[in-house]
């Protein structure tokens, strides 16, 4: 049974926008991310979206609006529903969504990370 | 779309070993719950159970082992094994596990949890 402290592993993180999976429960990715700057619009058509702020803050941008999230914030994006994560300072966030999710959600680019590293526990 | 600050959530929580609805996600509920004291022995046989510490420290206790947890630790507990946690001082843990998980588990007990209470939104 892994033990992970998601500080510890947060710090041996060191690419920005490079999801690391920390754990799976019941078919759900416990996913760690460092942000900073812009990523890019996308959506999961079938999958809802968790992100729990750990360090700093970011936005997340709808098209009809835009969500301030700091430290100890949590929100769950609907499946569906376009959304940009925008980080001014590098942020830490942990996310939930099932496992095999692109982290660019319904396409495809160059921000694309295939085969998602796992972090070892302590 | 809810957002929903969990230190502020946590300040609301008063009673020890009370589960509270935080959000939900692909099935999943993320549930907050101060700890202080000795919980019980219980399983649960479909479901695994995602603890993090966001504050304070507390002891999972396994049939052949303890093991210890402070903030930011994350743990896994597999389906099927029994645990007991165990907090000397308060602390805060968010619990990830299938909506409709009894928190005794496979028992009932004085110390089940029915209906959870959900959290609202800031």
């Amino acid at each position: 049974m892994k033990k992970i402290n998601l500080k510890k592993a947060f710090d041996r993180i060191e690419d920005y926008w490079s999801p690391h999976i920390a754990a799976n429960v019941n078919g759900q990715d416990i996913r760690l991310a460092k942000l900073k700057g812009e990523f890019e619009w996308h959506r999961h058509d079938n999958v809802e979206e968790a992100f729990l702020v750990m360090k700093g803050g970011f936005t997340m941008r709808f098209r009809d609006r835009d969500a301030p999230l700091q430290e100890g914030d949590l929100i769950v994006v609907p499946a569906g529903v376009e959304h940009m994560p925008v980080a001014e300072e590098e942020c830490w966030v942990v996310l939930i969504e099932n496992a095999g999710t692109r982290n660019t959600g319904e396409h495809r680019s160059d921000r694309t990370k295939d085969d998602l590293p796992a972090l070892s526990g302590d």
